[in-house]
């Protein structure tokens, strides 16, 4: 088995999906790449979790040529291969349908940042993109995904606000390991949950202001982090 | 034991109801049909789950007679048997009292269609019937029950739309197989949880354009399907 | 032990509770009559469910009078013991303060019988009860309970609405048996749930008719019933 | 060891807290004080709660200096010691990001005393404070935090109301023991959720009367409690 580590990886982060509550049915799949050698390890399609092995994970290079495995990728997998050749520096992808993420997809709107829960893991709104086109859907409709995320995410910093809601369908998220992409998710419904609830309360509950997002998004993140162990 | 293979079926997926998270109580039942013979399996009233043999389920044929079976069948089964007669290609039907659902039922809406979780499993919006009338609730009632779900399919396939919302009642789910109408009604109930939330931020969310439900649907469904193993 | 019989039944359902997932922390007790000897038990008083032992019931007679036991009986007993008084027909009382139930008293409104669920467990409306007075809750508050619930179900039959929401407080169900009356805490509880859902997808959802409300209660209740086994 | 009771005492609690489901990732944390000897411990910064072990509990003077422990204590501690410093009393704090009351505290609300699950365990509402300004945020952000939440206490009884929502942030709890504490965080939680099922049904729902407000509150604490064992 080649690629082993990132196979292992690819697994445990798949296998951790369904412990987390993010995954209904077979709803989620994580990929995990190896940018220097521009390859990535996905999920087959419409397998159950409780059946994977890492040698069930489909490698493909970031040509989306199949180098390894005899299973169907992700149908996403067109999705997340655009994210790899756009968003410098991130390793793994996570796409799920996680109910209150997809709660704000469905509305049509961004996921605000009400509290510091939400800055202590991303540096603003979580975007929602535009709707896609007849043509864009009737297309390379997963390749397309890709390209109005990342339309979506023009001007900003991709590992600030590391994830998105893609319009009527659901959030992908992403981040420097596998673990930390599959946290990134939970946390995005977390805070996707809380703002439903907060809304609820008062419809007119405004963000957090930007003094505040900016300490809690820098107490964790970047050199100046004081949170966690040294 | 006759028909071992579909009370084996219906035990299963009556077994696999509670673990679901739709059943409360003792609200939900399945059946399984074996078309070709012109006979269908349910089980008994009132039971609980935890007590269920294969030999509790009941063996009735098409027009309703028991052929097998000590015990009083669910008091919904006219309610089945209208729909093994009228929907041509189901095997199993699921009933359930799941609470999203129900929501929809008894907020007598369709369930609108305002994602692609939606779009997996639905064609289009999942529809409620009209309320029953005095004397169809005080007649055959369950007979009836099945009579206003065929009536408002008039028109439509049931298998692109495998699931109902009876007013002020509940869903019924239905699929070639006891496994895939119990999925289905999972899936039901999963998108209406995420309707009520997409509703709560978004009183004004609109469905899914067409061409994307048409593009979720058949990239799961028929001759162009490319989701899942080969 | 004297009473060992409703000492047990008390104990057995005062620990079904927690599993109902009815009950946070120590909110909910169970009591049990044997109203021949106008007698009757429940829990003590803030003690954890899962040290509970049969010997720990506390037993009364029908005037208050402790007749066994050494530790303090529930705070609500005169609640219960006003209910036992007037209500004839229940052997338990059963108090929660499970969530949506107590979301619909706090709101000061009836919880409304808008589907099939409802009308399989009540006929009709669960009634919210007036606001208690200042002298009322200065005096004998739990026994002032009681009877705010006594004179709600002026004209109504207990046993056929086996519940009622006291209001800024929760709900109180009662039944022939503890295992009938927990089972009826926990419909109130499924059905205040499905009834909040139904509210927020259409605040002008409307009462299941009377004809439906009618048939559901009388095929589980009554001479007529035909649900469950003969 | 030393310190070794209230570091097994902050252990516990800390062990608990992920148990209550009031805590999401690592969002939480638990001090334990010995106000006679003007010390306190409390969980380290960042690790995971099945890792934890008694001795990493750092232990810390009411000046701030670390006097045990080699790991870096919680980002939160100043605002810990800012309440142990002010609030006379107390010997255990809890922070957590619990979903329904961090709603309240995004939505910039107190949480109003809506029924007697709540007068059980706070006299009167729980209130939110006011927003940092950018100077305090910038500054000793969370020792500022601790200055906020006293602030809004000015007038009141900390052990009346053991409770504060800092706005846009969540819950701080308090109490006599780290038991209690976590019992009232978790209490905190439970009424903030019945609230917001509450409000969903009446928007116009309005507080519970003084008179059953003080008779709950009174029930339960000072001289004339009853509830519970003497």
């Amino acid at each position: 088995m080649s690629y082993r580590s990132i196979r292992e990886e690819c697994l445990a982060a798949n296998l951790a999906l369904p412990k987390t509550g993010l995954v209904d049915l077979t709803f989620g799949n994580v990929s995990v790449a190896d940018p220097k050698r521009r390859v990535f390890t996905i999920k087959p399609s419409g397998v159950d979790y409780d059946k994977l092995t890492a040698d069930d994970m489909v490698v493909l290079d970031f040509d989306g040529n199949i180098i390894e495995g005899t299973l169907r990728p992700s149908s996403d997998t067109p999705t997340h291969r655009h994210l790899y050749l756009h968003f410098p520096g991130i390793r793994s992808v996570v796409h799920t349908h996680s109910r209150a993420a997809v709660a704000f997809a469905q509305a049509g709107c961004d996921l605000p940042c009400l509290g510091t829960t939400h800055c202590d893991y991303f540096n603003g709104a979580v975007p929602v993109t535009r709707g896609m086109t007849p043509e864009e859907v009737a297309g390379d409709y997963e390749w397309e995904t890709g390209k109005v995320i990342v339309e979506r995410f023009a001007g900003m910093v991709p590992l600030d606000i590391p994830a998105v809601l893609v319009r009527n369908h659901g959030p992908f998220a992403w981040g420097p390991s596998a673990a930390k992409a599959v946290e990134t998710a939970q946390a995005l419904e977390i805070v996707a949950d809380m703002a439903i609830r907060t809304l609820s309360i008062n419809p007119n509950a405004i963000p957090a202001p930007a003094h505040l997002l900016n300490k809690h998004f820098t107490r964790k993140h970047g050199p100046k982090a004081y949170y966690g162990q040294a």
